[in-house]
Parts: structure tokens; sequence; C-alpha cells
């Protein structure tokens, strides 16, 4: 069969391509093993779901109610799970086989968060007890915290676990309707025990928040557990693999030891103890899921974008910029599309590459900790929290763009785009709301003007603060200047300096009072934080290409110079860029910091570095090594042949199916279109 | 029973207001007696559809997957046809009873795109035949135009129409995969006829797209005609109850008398003649969908925006800036929710004025098009486009942070943010792909610059660009200065003036050839237009102030103002403003146009207006007048009676209903739960 018009679009793209796929793969993913491995994982677990022979209409697109999303998370919880046993890997415990967090499964938070919550608050005691069971599968575990009306604010929390002297239990009690646990995946109907998160109460003291094993249903059928109801919150905008459930308690029972007692203790007698030393540590719990979804977040972007690159190589509209060889143009040739696609491209490889570095701060953090040193936490804590906000906002909205630069098809469930921008959605709120996060990393930043201020050291990430240069002082760059690594870097992290010492002026000068300050400056602030996670983005790119591993080419050393000069330059001039002003503005009637020119020549170079990186973005895409069953996307398959594939999907699914064999009709036509049909539906809506 | 902590906020929020809501409720829907009737039509069509009494969880979230949500789209549909009739009126001609545009109907083609497509491009003796049969219902139209290959670029369609002389028929056949008709609401399953549009081929001669009347199902029993095959695209991001459709045609013969001949005539012999004045005409169906589609999406906004201004009063959380009254702060008193509810309000206020001006514009278009006047398409061709992606493109994007700002639950489907997401997602895409709009509206301003130069006349709306202020000298406005509509209106004037010119002069000046020195300029070119369009709202705004009705109270006059100035000055100062680097960008060395200083002064004047407007929040979301069955949503209602409403709602899920009443055990327990737990699943997936 002759190759038609798109798939022949699609060769050409890819063979425009200077660079090595598969060299960048392993760089991705962090060696040629790794990647091959992730890859026969992906394989087996797509071929025991259905899904691998893409031919095949996903069972997502067939089975669409609440009711068979949920069972499909089952299916795919218990695969992964078998896999991973299986071959002995850990692929799928962050992630699903479509990359969403793991939470979207029912079992998600099993290893993330309810063994994690026993490791890092449990005593020597307590985690040999539950932690064999837990890993076993033995026992399924979720953490519940937030509750129906409570959730960044831990201290605020309802739920109470009273203490018994004389049995030596706790009575967990849900006292309102707002304390119901609410949101924990898996709490709807698929774990048997509960991390939960209670105040104590001893007597007339409230002790606050604490942790509680609390045994949910039975695991040999299933059935709840005397006092408790749980249930499913319904369908949501993604997640929905996942039963998000809630749960109350009535004066349910669990004996004194299932107080998880690692940083504070409850005796026999009542008396409670602290050690707030060691309360730190549970800390890194949270640390932990934060740190590790700019990463997740960053890569499910680059599925979007690896969808909505591939439909705009092969799909034609219009006679526009079209080349010599084809009468329509491919809509990546309209420079709207180019420079969208293109700029948020770069901007997933630098948040990729950011990620990275988190990590290994991350790791850093956990082995001081491992010694009692927590002089490191702070930084970290700010880190992840700025980059978590960052990355899950650009992820959302990269990813809604990506749809729409996929016009209508993208807006079908069956592009696979709906699902992923409905996935990203939910990071800007759990795991830490984005906007108590930005403010978290404001109060470290101005903490560290303080310590500056009193002659402190300020912590590595903040280091910048101490520079003796003025950040207001116009930026000197000119011409081909802006391409070098050092100007992007002054200009992102003078911007930064320059929030920052703006915010800390005027909330530590005004004559209000402290909350009220910080308050009617929180739009400063946040954005000081988002320049500071900004500037911390940039230099990760630059910072990951000067250590690139000896063996990488030239070639591609010379292509991720170009991204991350795209991306410090487009979103200095990007129309959509956030606090873009902030690049400009300086103080009182100094000269602005970036002048009407130079944002020209910035404007040009980014035209420039497009034009050099088109021939690359298939292979840019490509390199994430996403296979077309994990896209689950008929317009972003790897071969291109976009409406061969559509309409093969389109003609299996089961409302046009049943419709066809009722001899094209449609089951509702007796019940409401034929009435209208023979009732006289006289319009009188005139226009 | 006692009034519930919610209960009280919300009482509280709502009495704080200065206005009296019922007077705005009037001016926006145009008189006290409109919304009076407005009002009872959505309670007798909410009545029908079971939806009136918002204890019962609705079927939306009962009922889920792509068929049910087809299902409960028939039946809306016949419902509110019904009642049109019934009652003589017009408020579901364009929208659904949860404020869709009524392309999520099934039927939702009928009287906005099918009747009109008829009125606009058919002879007299065509109107004669259909309309009636149209209007009628005894017939039931849908309009396609877009093709699975093709959408923005008609000229690029490929179904065709093949004239066959011996037989007085055309021939319609879809020749190709992308050929297959894609998108158009109804196709799949709900119309008997279709308004579709083909190519004329006579001999060996293609006369280009026509449109051709097509009977594509029996109005008998809903069997396809012979040699048509239609089906349903599937699930979508929105708009599910509509069966949005594809169809191919194998030679599928009609009458020559089908094709719409008012522009253009296919005569018995094969001679084909065009009126090219007249075919002017066919561009008012599409600008009469385009038209209406601003004031449309602003509402639906609005309903996102009520839904979370009414939960921001009433969700509580943290310590932060409380009043005396209450220990947890209410979220909207957090500077950052406070400021991103208010400004997205205060936008929304002025695109539904806008949308007002331009529906006028268009009338007047109409009235002088009926007299064969067509010197005014222009303006309002690049008005409506320009207003539609415009609105299109916040609304979505303002509705997504309003989801945001209600946190996780704002993520369930029960909040009704999700469904109202979904909906305006589609906005940037249908009726004319927002890009490509956006490049028509700076062709048009080129243009008038080009006539400028010329000595010619320009167009109204672009009257500015006529006047010989300089638009890069610096604005001199100081302190409460920005609060006067004219130094508003000159800001954005000046910006929307400075790109066009800057846009001209690249575009003209350039040694390309003008397809790529276009593509090059391509960014700054939709800058142009969108600043274009921004001042048009602004001044839009200015005016609907400056010509209230008489008997507007000073009170609403008052907060009306400050509402406008907040829009202005907002958007000047927002982080999340687009192109907000051409609010101070100049020209060479000129300053900026507006100065840092002034930047804080407008800062600092926008924060005292949301002070100024924070009491009357809950009063500027009421008066939309949405019932609580339009919001569809637990949080949202109007008695603020969030935590109560949801569990309600969850409490009646089928989900947890069935899993109740089999012992609280979910029957996917038993698959995929108890294997693992029996199954010795060892997690060796360390962390």
């Amino acid at each position: 069969m002759a190759e038609n018009q798109q798939v022949a679009l699609m060769r050409k793209a890819r063979a425009s391509a200077s660079i090595d796929t598969q060299e960048l793969t392993s760089l991705l993913w962090g060696s040629e093993r790794i990647a091959n491995e992730r890859r026969a994982a992906f394989e087996r677990v797509e071929k025991a779901l259905g899904t691998y022979d893409t031919t095949k209409l996903p069972r997502r697109y067939s089975e669409t109610s609440r009711e068979d999303q949920f069972e499909q998370g089952l299916e795919m919880g218990k695969v992964c799970l078998n896999d991973m046993v299986a071959f002995d890997h850990e692929h799928f415990v962050w992630i699903t086989p479509r990359y969403n967090l793991v939470n979207a499964s029912p079992f998600g938070h099993k290893a993330i968060l309810f063994e994690p919550s026993i490791e890092h608050n449990g005593t020597p005691e307590q985690k040999a007890k539950w932690l064999p069971l837990a890993r076993a599968g033995k026992i399924l575990g979720t953490y519940a915290q937030t509750e129906l009306g409570h959730g960044s604010f831990v201290r605020g929390i309802e739920t109470i676990a009273t203490f018994d002297n004389d049995a030596d239990e706790f009575v967990i009690n849900s006292p309102t309707i707002s304390s119901n646990k609410f949101w924990p995946a898996g709490l709807g109907f698929s774990t048997t025990h509960g991390a939960v998160m209670a105040r104590l109460i001893v007597g007339d003291e409230d002790y606050g928040p604490h942790i509680f094993l609390i045994q949910l249903r039975s695991v040999e059928d299933g059935s709840p557990m005397t006092g408790i109801k749980m249930g499913d919150v319904g369908l949501k905008l993604g997640y929905n693999e996942a039963d998000n459930g809630f749960a109350s308690f009535d004066h349910v029972r669990i004996p004194r030891s299932h107080m998880l007692m690692a940083h504070s203790q409850l005796a026999r007698n009542g008396t409670f103890t602290k050690d707030p030393l060691r309360a730190k540590l549970s800390y890194s719990v949270m640390l932990l899921v934060r740190s590790k979804m700019p990463g997740i977040f960053s890569v499910q972007l680059a599925q979007a974008l690896t969808i909505a690159t591939r439909y705009s190589v092969v799909r034609q509209q219009g006679l526009g910029p079209a080349d010599a060889l084809n009468i329509e143009a491919t809509i990546i040739q309209y420079k709207h599309q180019h420079f969208r696609l293109l700029s948020l491209l770069s901007k997933t490889y630098a948040m990729f590459f950011a990620s990275r570095i988190c990590d290994g701060e991350y790791n850093k953090l956990r082995e001081m900790q491992s010694k009692n040193d927590h002089s490191f936490l702070p930084s970290v804590h700010a880190l992840t929290a700025g980059l978590k906000a960052y990355v899950t906002s650009e992820a959302v909205g990269g990813a809604e763009d990506a749809r729409k630069m996929c016009g209508g098809h993208g807006y079908m469930a069956t592009s696979g785009l709906p699902d992923i921008i409905g996935a990203l959605a939910g990071g800007a709120t759990f795991e830490g709301e984005n906007y108590v996060l930005w403010q978290q990393v404001g109060r470290h930043l101005l903490k560290q003007l303080d310590r500056l201020q009193d002659g402190d050291t300020v912590e590595p990430h903040a280091q910048y603060l101490a520079g003796l240069n003025n950040p207001n002082e116009a930026c000197t760059a000119q011409g081909e200047q802006f391409l070098v690594p050092d100007a992007q870097l002054i200009i992102f992290r003078d911007r930064a300096h320059r929030l920052v010492l703006k915010a800390h002026a005027v909330v530590r000068a005004t004559g209000k009072s402290p909350v009220d300050a910080w308050n009617e400056h929180m739009i400063l602030l946040i954005s000081a934080s988002r320049a500071h996670t900004e500037y911390f983005i940039v230099k990760s790119f630059h910072e990951t290409i000067s250590s690139l591993p000896d063996h990488t080419s030239s070639g591609l050393r010379d292509i991720l110079k170009k991204i991350c000069s795209l991306f410090a330059l487009s979103t200095i001039i990007n129309p959509g860029s956030v606090d873009a002003l902030s690049f400009v503005e300086t103080s009182g009637d100094l000269p602005p910091y970036l002048s009407s020119p130079q944002l020209d020549n910035i404007r040009s170079l980014a035209n420039g570095l497009l034009n050099q990186l088109l021939p690359e973005a298939i292979v840019l895409t490509d390199a994430w090594d996403f296979s077309d069953a994990s896209l689950c996307s008929a317009i972003g398959m790897y071969d291109g042949n976009v409406y061969e594939n559509i309409m093969r999907w389109v003609e299996q699914l089961p409302i046009n199916k049943n419709a066809w064999e009722n001899s094209g009709v449609q089951k509702g036509w007796k019940n409401w279109v034929d009435p209208i049909l023979k009732g006289n539906v006289e319009g009188k809506a005139k226009l």
C-alpha cells in the first residue's frame, strides 16, 4: 500500500533531525540500560492490560462511566504490582503506565505514603511489625490526612483520638460532617489500613495532630470495620482510576500501640512526651512526594507535547508558509504554533533537568538527616515547595496549550490530551496547594535577608542574595551576548534579587501588623518566590549541560545549549509569561533593566533558535520514549497516521457499534427525537 | 436547627453589600421583566428535567458514561424545544439550561446554523420550501462544514458534489478518509437533514465549496439514507450532551434544487453563475454565531466565579488575616485569592458589557446589509473575531483559575467546575480557531494603516490609529489620576497603537515575501490584535457606564465604576496578564511608557479597589441570577452550606450505594484486591 500523506510527512520530519534519538533517550532516563528496562516493563504491563495493540480501541474510551474507570484502575494497579514483584523493578512505584502520578492507582498510597509514614514516624518495634506486612501486600494502606473541611491547614483537623486509660486504647471519632476524612486514594473501597491523622486527646489536653494506624476493612473479605463508613467522592477532573474516598469514624477503638510514636510518645499511664528535634523528620515524608512531583509532572507535560508535535507535523492547513513540496502547509510551520510548541518543549527540558538537581538535593538532605543533621531542611523545603508549585502550574498550562494546538481533534478524549490535562490539573492542589507553597518560599527568602542583615550566612540556593551587585542596574548585554549562559543567568538572578529585596522592604518596613503586611504584599511575595525558582531552573539547565557525561556527542551538546537558550530567552519575551514586567522594572527613576532594543534583540535571537530547532522537533519528543499505549492517543501515535487512527478507534466505539447493529438508529431516537418530528414543535424562536 | 458556620458566613457575606442585587440583575439581563421571564423559564425546564430539587444528586453525576451523557442531552434538548414553543420565548435558542452554548444540545444547530444557512443562502423558493419545515421541527438539521482533515481552511474541503447533467442531480461523495464530515453537533444520530459544504464539480470544473441540503436519515424511523454512514466521535472534554458526529457519503444522489443558490446558481444545462456582492452575505451566518459567543462565554465564566466566590466566603483555612469574629480565616481574605477572584470578576463584567456593544454593531451591520450596503462588514468582522478570540481565551483560563481557587473540592465533578471548564475549553477552537482569528484582526489593522498612508478613511473601531498623538510618549498620569476613565483609556489606546504601528512597520518594510514576513512577525501581530481588542473592551465598559439608564442608583453607578477601574488597572499589573511588557515598552531609547513608580502607584490603587469591592463580592455574583440547578454545584449553592451539600450528593452516588448494599464491599474487591492480599505481593520497591 502506498504511504499516505501524513505518514510521509512524519517520516520526513523525523529524518530532518541532526541528533540521535537513542543518545538523548539514554541521557533522559539515566542510561541505555535503564531506558531499555523501562521500555520492557511498559511493554509487559501494556500487554497484560490489553493496551499494547493500539489498533484496538482502549477500554478507557469504550467503558467510560465512573464505575468502569475505577475498575480499570484496580486492574492497572494489580498488574503493576505483579510486574514489579515478578521482575524486581520500581518503574511503577511513582507513575502509572500512562505516566500519571501513582496516586491515580487505588493502591497508589501504598509505597509512597503509607509505608514511608511508618518508616519515618514509627518506632523500631512498630516498623518491625507493620512494614513487612505492608511491603508484602498482606495489608494495603492509605494515608489519610485531609478532611472535608481541612486541607493545607493541618493544625485545623477535627478527627479525634481520645485516650481511654482504662482500656489502654484510643477512641477514634469524627465529631462533625466537616471532619470526614476526604480525598485519600484507595480510601473508598480498596485499602485495608490507614495511617490516619487525628488530634491526640488525653483527659482535657489536646496534643494536636498525630498519626494512628487504623484497620479500615477486613483483610479476609473487604467488609468495613465496625463504626467506619467509607465511600468514593465521585467523578473527578482526573485520577478516576482511583477511589479517592471519604471515611467517618464512629467511636472506633484501636490499641495504644497503633499511634506512631517515633517522635512523640504516650505512655501507658497517659504521660505525653515529645522530641522536637526528631519531629523534623516527619516533614521528610511530605518532602519525599513533593520532591518527586516536578520530575513526574514535567514528563507528563512532555507526553502532551509529544502528541501535539506529532500532530503538528502531519496536520495540514491553508496556504501558509508551505515549503515547495507540499500544497498545504503543516501547522507547525505557522510561527504561533512553532513558537508555542518549541518554547514549551524547552521549558519541559528545563523543568525536567531542574527536577534531577532537586532529587540530588533531597538525597543529600536524607543523608544528613540520617546523621541527625537537619540544617539543610529549610533549603530543601523551600526548593521542593517552589519547584513543585512552578512545575505543576506550568505543566497544566502547557498541556492545555498543547491541546489547543491540536484544534478540534485535541478536544476529543481519544486524543489523549483531556486525560493528561485532567491529571496535571490536580497537581496545583494536592501535596501542598501552590499558593500556600509560594508563601512558604517567600517566608524562607525574607528570612534569608533577615539573616544577612544580622551578619549571618544564607543557605546555598539563596546565596545570590548576598552578592554585592546592584540588581537594579540595567543589563549591559547586547547582540549575541544574550546567548551566553552567564548573561542569561544574570538576568534571571537580578530579577529574583530585585523582587526579594522589594518584598522584604515593604513587608518588614510597614507600620501594619506582620499578618496584615504579609497579606497586603502577597502578590509581590509570590512573584519573588516564583522568580527565585525560575532562576534555579535556568541555573540547573546550565549546570546540567556543563556536567554532561564525557561521551556525550557534540551534536547533542549543541542542541541542548540551544534548548536552554530558547527556554531562557523565550521566557523573557513570551507574551504569555508570568511576571513579565519584572524583567524590566527596576526602581524609582532608574532606566528599565532591559531596554526596548534589547528586548527586540532577544526576540530576534529566540526566532533564530526556533528556526534552528524546528528540524529537531520530532526527535526531541521521540526521545522521551513514550509508547503509543502510554500516550493512548489517536492523534499522537509514532506513525503519524492520524486520520486512519482516529477512524479506526471511532468505528469501535460502543455507542456507534450499538447503533449500527440496530440499522444505524440510536436507542434514544424513539423517546426524544421522534416525538419532536411528529409533534409539530413550532420553532417560534426567530433570529 | 442552629445555623451552621458556613451558612452563617454566607449570610454575613451577603449582608455586607451596599448595592441592591435585583437592580444589578435587571441591568445585566436587560430589564426586570426579562430577568423574571428568564428565571421562570429556567425553573420550568429544571422541573421538567428533575434537576430543580438540588437535594437530589443530578443525573449528570450518577449516570456518567458517554452513552448516559448523550441520553441526558437528548432529553434536555427536547425539553427546551417544548418549553420555547409552549411559552413562546427564546431563552434556550443560544444556551442550554446549564449555560453552555446550545451546540451542546443534539438539536443545537437547528436554530443557530441550519435555519440561518438556508435563510442567508437560499433562494426565495428554497426558503419557502425548507424554512417552514425546519422551524416546525418536521425536519431536524445540522450544519456540516468541517471534515476530519479540514477545519479553518474551508477552501481545502474534499467532499464533492458532482453534477450529473443527465439526471439533473448531484452525486455527493467522500473520496478519502480525511474527507469524512467531522464534528457537527447532532450529526451522529439526531438530525435528519444537513446543510453540507461540498465542492461543486461540473464536468472538469471545480467551482469550490457550496452548501447542499442533504437528507441524512428517514424522518419516519431515523434510519440513515442509503450510502451515508454516520456515528459519534466519542467522549470529549465537554459538550458530551451532543452527538458531535461524522458522516461519509458514498455516491449519494440529491436533486439539483438542493444546492443553496442565492449567491451562486447552477442552471439546468450546467452553466454556473455567481454574484460576488451577494456572496458577502454568506459571511454573516458565521458572524452571527461568532458575535454571540463573547456574551455566552462571559456568562459561563460568571458561573465559575459564582461557585468560586461562594466557596471562598465560607471555606476557612488557617490563622491568616482573620477578622475578630472567626477563629479561622475564610480563604477570600487571603490577598492572592481576593485579587484573583475580584480581578476575574471585573474582567467578566468588562467582557459582558463589550459583548453587548458588539451585539449592537452586528445588528447595525445586518440592517445596512438588508439595504445592500456591505461597507461595515470588515469592521464587524474584525470586531467579532477579536472579541471571540479574547473572551474564549480569557474565559477558560479564568474558569480554570476559579477551579484552582476551590482547591481539592473544585477538582470533583460535583463542584460543577470541570463541566464548565470543559465547555469553555471548546471555545478556543470552534467557530473560528483563535489564532486564525487573531491573524484576521491583524490583517484588518494593517490594512487600516495602509489606508491612512494612502489618505483614505479608516473604520470606526480603528479610528484611534488616525490620531496625531505619539503613542510612544510616556504616560504622564500620577496618583489618583489613574482612576480617571480617560487616563485608563489612553494607556490601552496607546499600547494598541504602538503595537499596530510596530507590526505594520516590520511586516511591510521587510525584504522577505509577504507570506514569510507575516509568519516571521506573527507573535507581534497577534499581540497587536489582542491589544486592539482589549482597548475596545475597556472603552465599552466606560461607554456602558456613561450611558446607564437614568433610573440607575448612584450606589450601583459607583460600584460599576470601581469594577471598571479594577479591570483596567489590574490588567496592567496582574502577574498573569498576557502581553504585559507591551504596557511599558516604547521604542528605541525612549523612556518606558509607565515608570516603576507609576506601576507601583497603579498596584496601590488596585489594592484599594479590591478592599472597597470585597464586601460586594457575593452580590456581584448573585446578580447573575444563576439557579442552583444551572450551576449544578455542591460547593456553589446559594445557601453556602457546602459540607452538607457535598456529603448529601456523595451519599447518593451509585458507586457508593451499590457497595453499601453489598455490606460495604465494592464489586472489584474479589477480582483485584483480594488476590493481592492473598498472593504475597512482595513490594521490593524500596524508597
